[in-house]
């Protein structure tokens, strides 16, 4: 298995202080490697990243159009969201038009991300609900194509029909054969891929021309993401305040333990990098380090600068070092 | 500079997920290595694993036997506390025996850990104050060496006396010349070291006899951590948990950026490790592994077992994965 390489490094009072290493690659229409870092064949679960990929067969089986669900909806379905009321109301609202409810969610409860949210919960001696999840937009998805299909309620099961079309679809835009797979956070099943392949299939969904059943599900996904990225995490995130900071031109994710992916329609390129250690804000940063070079973003943005050279602001407000690329990364 | 070798591994589903790289070392007596893992001339900034050497000056000025300082306080001051009820009154009497108060501090503010106080905090619309900062007992230490000597308020700047006398003491202890200085969370000088002198430090707390006035601050302090685990961090912590199920025959302390350090005054042995990329599961970890090596911590304990394998569980009470040592680290 190739080496990760170097990619950003914390610095404090002039010293290096921590090191993040970490394998990438970027690929065009064709699928093939436009430019790789470390090793393009790394195994890797790409965990919520790849949420786009899993909604591919809510669109696909006519399930969203059949529960008329807006690009919000689709947003929505592939977002980490923090569980602020904004996306708790939205996700019970889903349930509600569905026919079902907060119980039917498999995803687990989690405290929200959401301060105002959390807050809320704590004083009025309230536990999180798993509309809270970060993850119940895609369980929404999934439980529209649940009903739609008239499957079963079990749906994170590997033999359920759902998780069947997501790893055929997931096999089908990476163009790999899954490496295994993993139970994620939201228990639901996550197929491990290569980078490359994780890539590849950014890669088809930036360069799909609308036509057909799958390329206009990759097309409608990718602008609902770019359209909403209040939806796909959150006020003060990565991937909201990114995709606003490229005015909706790319689409893009993350993925716990430090996965990153990007969506170029424009130039019909697809990103996908992972930290080898799992630290996001050296996912955040090598992103932008990226995204930067390839000029689809300015990396002046301040919210550009928030993750690169993100300062590191203690407790009295003094600034007490910044991340920055390892040299030769990009 | 050698490179870090790999210590410690997520796994799910079967698959490696993230690896974790770090350097480490182990020191006898007479300040010689008996055990290196990586580069023990690693440039590390030790952050508050370094806290009982940046207590010396209290202990050996005499300012903590002039206030009437108990064992309970010394531990304080040594620690990275979570801000509960316990610490956070504890300091507040402690500056006020002193004749001074929270505004006295220069650590800021941060939300404590503990999640009464926080949950506290937050329902009475109370923001947190500089004494649930994790660091506001060793800056009450550092409050009363300033008393003691009459030095001026200002104490967390590098010409201060007390930090002269830390900078002193520290490089006696490492027996290295600091390799610089960086500034920390709480606004302290935090002076630059190998892994190799802070391993070389650890042992010289570990094997001292008590005698002269830094022999017998060196093991009131080794003391003080281990009779008083709870101060030193506070429940469901690291440095607390595992230094009960060590019967209080080992001194731990942990650091940002996935330091940690152990004093072993049995064995009369220094350890000092640094994971590459300050991620603290990973420094827990390789902390248990070593420990476990050594035998002076049961590997079967559930205070170690939490932190390796530290099995993960998900939102629904599922274990999706666990950490590993990596072949071949110990």
């Amino acid at each position: 298995m190739g080496k990760a390489v170097e990619m950003v490094e914390l610095w404090r009072g002039g010293l290096l202080e921590s090191t993040h290493r970490g394998h990438a690659v970027l690929c065009d229409e064709a699928g093939q490697i436009v430019q790789a870092w470390g090793d393009p064949d790394r195994i890797i679960f790409p965990r919520s990243s790849c949420k786009m990929i899993q909604a591919l067969p809510l669109v696909e089986s006519g399930a969203a159009d059949a529960f008329g669900l807006s690009e919000a909806h689709l947003a929505l379905a592939c977002a980490s969201h923090q569980g602020a009321a904004l996306h708790v109301n939205m996700a019970r609202d889903w349930l509600k038009d569905l026919g079902l409810g907060e119980p039917d969610l498999r995803c687990g409860s989690h405290e929200p991300y959401d301060r105002v949210e959390r807050d809320r919960l704590i004083c009025d001696h309230e536990g999180p609900c798993q509309l809270h999840n970060n993850c119940s937009g895609k369980h929404s998805g999934f439980l529209t194509f649940v009903k739609h299909q008239k499957a079963g309620p079990e749906y994170v099961e590997l033999d359920h029909p759902l998780q069947k079309a997501i790893r055929a679809a997931t096999e089908d835009v990476t163009g790999e054969t899954a490496a295994g797979y993993g139970i994620d956070g939201c228990s639901a099943p996550n197929f491990a891929m290569s980078i490359a392949g994780l890539a590849r299939g950014m890669a088809k969904f930036a360069s799909s021309d609308g036509t057909g059943a799958r390329g206009r599900a990759m097309q409608r996904l990718t602008r609902a993401m770019a359209a909403h990225p209040e939806l796909v995490a959150g006020e003060g995130r990565a991937c909201t305040e990114l995709m606003r900071a490229m005015g909706g031109r790319v689409s893009i994710k993350t993925g716990a333990e430090a996965v990153f992916v990007a969506i170029m329609p424009e130039k019909k390129l697809g990103l996908a990098l992972k930290i080898e250690d799992g630290n996001v804000r050296a996912s955040e940063a090598a992103l932008v380090g990226i995204l930067s070079q390839l000029g689809v973003l300015d990396a002046a943005h301040p919210m550009a600068q928030k993750r690169l050279p993100a300062p590191q602001i203690n407790c009295r407000g003094f600034t007490t070092g910044e991340l920055r690329l390892s040299e030769g990364f990009v």
